[in-house]
């Protein structure tokens, strides 16, 4: 077999399931396409995020199929939605955050009743069960931090009182979404509801990111503290790095989001002195792993759903086009529940994407039997009409105080400038 | 279920067999574990890599089996070797390795005909089976290019003659190495032995090499003028890392290594004018996945059939310290087969450990039934005694040109200072 060794692992011959010519392939594809197709959408005016999902419609298996949706590609994946919500939380200001933390709370409960209630009220309409209906009406509730960070990143308004109201939004909504989910899965699961479920549930969710956040920043400043005794190389980085992916496996410990450990991570490590030089370690490595998390929400779509000359897809395309329809009104009227000197549409439009979060509620929707599987597509629809339409609006809402930063040196910028 | 979907994925709550939470912490455990090893081992005046493969061996399966062997872990590793062997490659500079290709060659096929017939001739003395001994030879021949090249890197001697002559012959160790083993597990696996099979793995494996290069060259030439027009963050990283798992997989597709690929396009890239920026912009990368390769190498030794006082691995132990013997004597010996105003006992020694490749050799060889599972521990013995006798060695032999480099910024040296 001599074709069969050296091209199976490095390390092993022997089979395990991993074939390393296909995840380069597929990891090299999804970089290039989407540094590529990232550039095509700034050339267009569009934040290079929308090109990256592009891309990955074209790359995954339902037209080139170079990027396949399978374990290997998902965990380089996971690995770049965690890096990109350490990176968001180590250019988070925590002070910042707790002074707009009453008008973000606003906007996420706003976000999320109303898009809940219309979901749900228009499938029981067109005769879905109960059940269902609670799953499509759930799966609108929740905003994709890691796309919204990402666009905020790139149009460079993190730091603005919108950006925080929208980041503190985003983060109470995948707190909150979780605790929805898991009391939505165990009804469908056929176990009953309760106040202790939902209240334990509750707890611990917003317990850990107390913690997290209270903990992490003694935490951090310990670490980085015999981190600057070392003598090896690259120390800074990879320790904040394993910082990071610690809090993450504890936020999936206490049943919340490893990105909301992530996102934590990054914020207590943000109050340390070398917050600067943690970022610059942990930029490149964030260049390399994000594009992979993008490209592989965009090869979830399967574009053979989404034709509408077949007359069996279009129900399924029609109650789609509803809940995007309802999805992005809800979240949009959301963003005028916040107060004080802000664009109050941007912020509405900055909770419009629902990206992965979205697919999370639709995929457990889909396994539990939950929803069948022409409403998994109405939600898929959905999901990504919201996550699509957003990163344009955002550019063109986009706050005034925004501008004014320099591009970045080697002719590579962090916002777009102008042709 | 409410513990479920959130812990499973970020992305999707179906099953799909890989743990988001135990990923991250193998992951986080084998960052933490390889850079407190590597300081304390630099601490003790050795290498930092030989911290990180015995702290692999304690956070392997046998010992607190926080890092499991399985594809999750094993794909990071396999990413974390190619990129160093890619900066390896970008530190490269082709000339001088051309100028050192004699020597090297030399240097190469002695380091490969000594151990080989040494390990046959044994296995043959104590009974085992022409085919059994022809794997035990063939997993003494192979050299590991990754941690040669990690130790030579640490040592700060990758520019000296001996650093080139030894990289040189390693190469072509890993290209002759993958010829015998794709020619060998033919033989076991029930098919013939003739030239022709012979000539075309060989073929293509050096041509494969040789046109990576040549054609690599004006290739990424190419790649770095378009990439210094580009607007959107990090593309210079991403698309010189791409570049890499494509050569990378390409090597595969020829037959040949990714490893090998991976090498040949960091010394095509290390011909640019972007040579310094690459570095910068994949150094951090690397820290983050290298120590996982490391760290999975040393995982995978099961410390229980290391028990000496358990009578039934005494056998097989005492065969691998025979083979450790002469897998040491015969490259370290092979080092002197070099020529020119060199130190030829640091050639030998940086030639002297196995690695990733000796495993390959032994897995394939457990996996087709050439060897018996106590000969596999045998094998894997000569195989970690090589690895970890190396770097201490190659630490007292150092040529004294190495001698006057400047630390890195941070408190991060790149090679270790006195106390």
């Amino acid at each position: 077999m001599p074709t069969g060794p050296p091209g199976r692992s490095t390390i092993r011959g022997v089979e395990h399931g991993l074939d390393v010519g296909t995840l380069f392939l597929a990891f090299a594809s999804a970089l290039v396409g989407a540094k590529v197709f990232g550039e095509l959408a700034e050339r267009l005016g569009q934040p290079a995020v929308l090109g990256e999902l592009a891309v990955g419609v074209v790359l995954g298996p339902s037209v080139l199929g170079l990027v396949p949706l399978g374990d290997a590609v998902l965990e380089l994946a996971e690995i770049g939605v965690a890096l990109l919500l350490f990176e968001v939380g180590l250019e988070t200001d925590l002070e910042e955050l707790g002074r707009v933390g009453a008008p973000a709370l606003a906007v996420a409960l706003a976000g999320m009743l109303l898009p809940f209630s219309g979901g749900y009220a228009v499938a029981r309409a067109l005769g879905h069960p109960p059940l269902a209906a609670t799953f499509v009406g759930a799966a609108l509730t929740a905003t994709s931090i890691g796309i919204t960070a990402r666009v905020l990143s790139e149009l460079d308004v993190l730091a603005t009182r919108e950006g925080q109201i929208i980041l503190g939004a985003a983060v109470v909504d995948d707190v909150l979404g979780l605790v929805v989910l898991a009391v939505v899965s165990k009804v469908a699961g056929g176990g009953t509801l309760d106040l202790a479920t939902v209240g334990k549930s509750t707890g611990l969710a917003i317990g850990f990111l107390v913690a997290a956040v209270v903990l992490g920043v003694p935490l951090g400043r310990r670490l980085i503290h015999y981190v600057g005794k070392a003598r090896v190389r690259g120390v800074l980085g990879a320790m904040s790095f394993a910082f990071a992916l610690l809090v993450a496996w504890l936020a999936r410990a206490a049943e919340s989001a490893p990105i909301v450990g992530a996102f934590a991570a990054g914020a207590a490590l943000a109050r340390t002195n070398r917050r600067h030089d943690i970022d610059e370690a942990i930029k490149p490595v964030v260049d390399v792993f994000a594009p992979v998390f993008f490209v592989y929400v965009g090869a979830e779509v399967d574009v053979r759903r989404l034709d509408p000359s077949a007359a069996e897809n279009r129900p399924a395309l029609l109650l789609g086009l509803l809940l995007a329809a309802i999805g992005f009104a809800g979240k949009f009227v959301a963003g005028f529940a916040s107060w004080g000197k802000v664009r109050r549409a941007f912020v509405g439009a900055g909770m419009v994407p629902r990206g992965e979060v979205g697919l999370i509620f639709a995929s457990v929707g889909l396994s539990t039997r939950a929803l069948d599987p022409p409403t998994f597509v109405s939600v898929l629809v959905a999901v990504f009409l919201t996550t699509f339409v957003a990163p344009p609006l955002l550019k063109v809402l986009r706050p005034p105080a925004a501008f004014g930063r320099t591009p970045g040196p080697d002719g590579e910028r962090r916002r777009a400038a102008g042709p």
